[in-house]
């Protein structure tokens, strides 16, 4: 275990070079403890994955592109036809992780292809170390580009207000959902880096409290002024000025530019825009779903389980164990969808790296082109 | 501690006649335990209503009819002078408990009204008890036609539809926080009672849990069909139909109509206008305060402490005692306001024991003509 203080800057990494140890921060232990854990093999890495350990898009892609170099070193003893076999068993096996992670599959694939017709087992594991760091890195220069489109934004307030800009959030998409710098946290910390004075309110989100637990602990550590509030107190802040701009992340965006996030995003959306404080989702293009158009009729919201809402999980004040405790009678029914969806004419804009644009075909379009195609994503 | 199944049909009540036991239920327990608790003497009910055994403005001025019950039978055996300036001095006490509370003062003060100029003891002791039951009758009465006014609301949905009705609720205004019935919770056991099937969803309410350490518990407790949401769901449930209409108390409503509530009240009432889905509040008519007009602008709202929002508290899995357990990380800053307000523009109706009218100055006045007037409330 580590203190907060010697936390690492990435969500994943490879200690050293091809042949050193994959690690990431295992989130199931925060905010109490920030616990590293080394990543054996590709089987291990499904676990990570399977078991949450790590989560949030960009991280699960980093992870997967780092699963398949392990897969690389464990099938370099083998004869090569039977490595060949043996990685695209391993593969498999990382992929059904979590079978509706975008992104997993698709590091997967983007490294089988780059591995394609290699035999040299040297070679390969040189060349799936190379595509594992490249995935990381776009992942977090598209997270940094976000973070500068988003800063113009936090700018032009602070420059016409001439006081710290409040910003609100919901969830973590953060660092801690990606490589480096996060999605709607990305802003933030360009912010924060520039010298901009920041506060942040931070919404618990029940169920499970992302971010309470991790966006306020990411924040925090970088030195960020959070505020910590109750899901139920953002209409309040935004009917009294204490809130200047709403930046959320996103699951899934669709063509006309709904936004499916964390259960709870909808309720913020429409609050700011009946008190005309400005919405923003912040997102890599890769979260773009052109598939879909309505998302209130087309993308799917997964019903959870009742324990989400009947337990509250976190650290006893005698500081042991975190332990879970029950916050209503027993037996009593919940219903617990995971996500909602906020319609694109609530949305005042949508910051991906490619820049900033309104929520709808048209500008998504514009930005997104090779989407609109039917291009790769 | 009586189980569930025993537990009695009012917050507060006399065992027996005018020198029976004041018991009330002990609320900190609930709802995990059914506590009766007997109150001893009034220094003993103003503890209570001071350490919120007991909450809810309703039951709170029961309370206190029965507080100057209790004050009446202590001075019996003292001289004529003595007994005045002790039964003073008593009911000064109780009515320092809970100095913002309204209810509070106004029953104590219409017990001393009702006492002036009685020196015989036991006149004093049967005139002070017949003021307690009827304090407490009035407020039961209040809350049933509240209840028979909601009830044709939900009345029209099933008519209408053919199948369950689906309310959703916040907070705890419910029989709880009265004495029975409840004000928000009065249409629905009126429904219940009527044989008209309905579910209601009931928000947790964080803060504080209202909703699913109280609501919760006396719905289930009457048989009706409860579902706990958290907080966040309320805006995706009335995206996609699943709530015929929204129904929450009030701490104070405004000449306006603007209707100060428990925090995150406002988010229900602006999400349920986003999706033309009917908001009610329902109060008795004492906690109209036509003092007040513009009601974002007039209604302090009390910021209260952060463990608030950094711990949750609830009952371990193992059974033992309920504990607290922080959610976040530590050191981490929260901003805690109490309460929001609802402006007038998002409320389809105030129900009162009076009726049902808009949320308007006009339509307010002609159902209360008495307060324009600055009558006795």
């Amino acid at each position: 275990m580590m203190s907060a203080v010697d936390a690492p800057d990435r969500t994943v990494w490879i200690d050293g070079d091809a042949d050193g140890t994959v690690e990431v921060i295992d989130q199931r232990y925060l905010p109490f403890d920030v616990v590293v854990r080394p990543v054996r093999d590709a089987e291990d890495m499904h676990d990570v994955i399977a078991d949450m350990v790590v989560r949030g898009a960009g991280c699960i892609g980093a992870c997967a592109g780092y699963g398949v170099l392990l897969a690389t070193r464990q099938v370099a003893d083998l004869p090569t036809d039977q490595a060949g076999v043996e990685l695209r068993r391993l593969a498999d096996h990382l992929m059904a992780a979590r079978p509706t992670a975008v992104n997993l599959a698709w590091a997967v694939r983007r490294q089988l292809a780059a591995l394609e017709g290699i035999d040299d087992p040297a070679e390969r594991i040189a060349i799936a170390h190379r595509e594992a760091e490249a995935i990381a890195d776009e992942d977090v220069a598209a997270c940094a580009a976000i973070g500068e489109h988003g800063l113009a934004l936090v700018r032009e307030v602070h420059e016409r207000t001439g006081r710290p800009v409040n910003v609100m959030t919901h969830c973590n998409a953060g660092w801690l959902a990606f490589v480096e710098h996060g999605s709607a946290t990305a802003p933030m910390y360009a912010a924060h880096a520039a010298g901009i004075p920041i506060r942040v309110f931070v919404s618990e989100t029940r169920p499970r409290g992302q971010g309470a637990r991790l966006t306020a602990w990411e924040l925090d550590r970088a030195g960020i002024d959070v505020s910590l509030i109750v899901d139920n107190a953002a209409g309040h802040l935004l009917q009294h000025g204490e809130v200047d701009m709403v930046i959320v992340g996103s699951d899934r965006t669709t063509r006309h530019g709904d936004v499916a996030n964390k259960i709870g995003t909808y309720l913020k959306a429409v609050a700011a825009r009946d008190n005309d404080v400005p919405f923003y989702a912040a997102m890599p293009s890769s979260t773009l779903d052109f598939s879909i158009g309505d998302g209130l009729a087309g993308v799917p919201i997964e019903e959870r389980g009742a324990d989400e809402v009947t337990l509250v999980s976190g650290r006893p004040s005698d500081g042991g164990e975190e332990t879970a405790v029950r916050i209503c009678p027993e037996g009593v029914g919940a219903t617990n969808p995971g996500f909602d969806v906020t319609p694109a004419r609530l949305v005042t804009g949508i910051i991906t790296e490619r820049g900033i644009c309104e929520a709808s075909e048209a500008a998504l379009t514009a930005l997104h082109p090779e989407l609109a195609s039917g291009g790769d994503r």
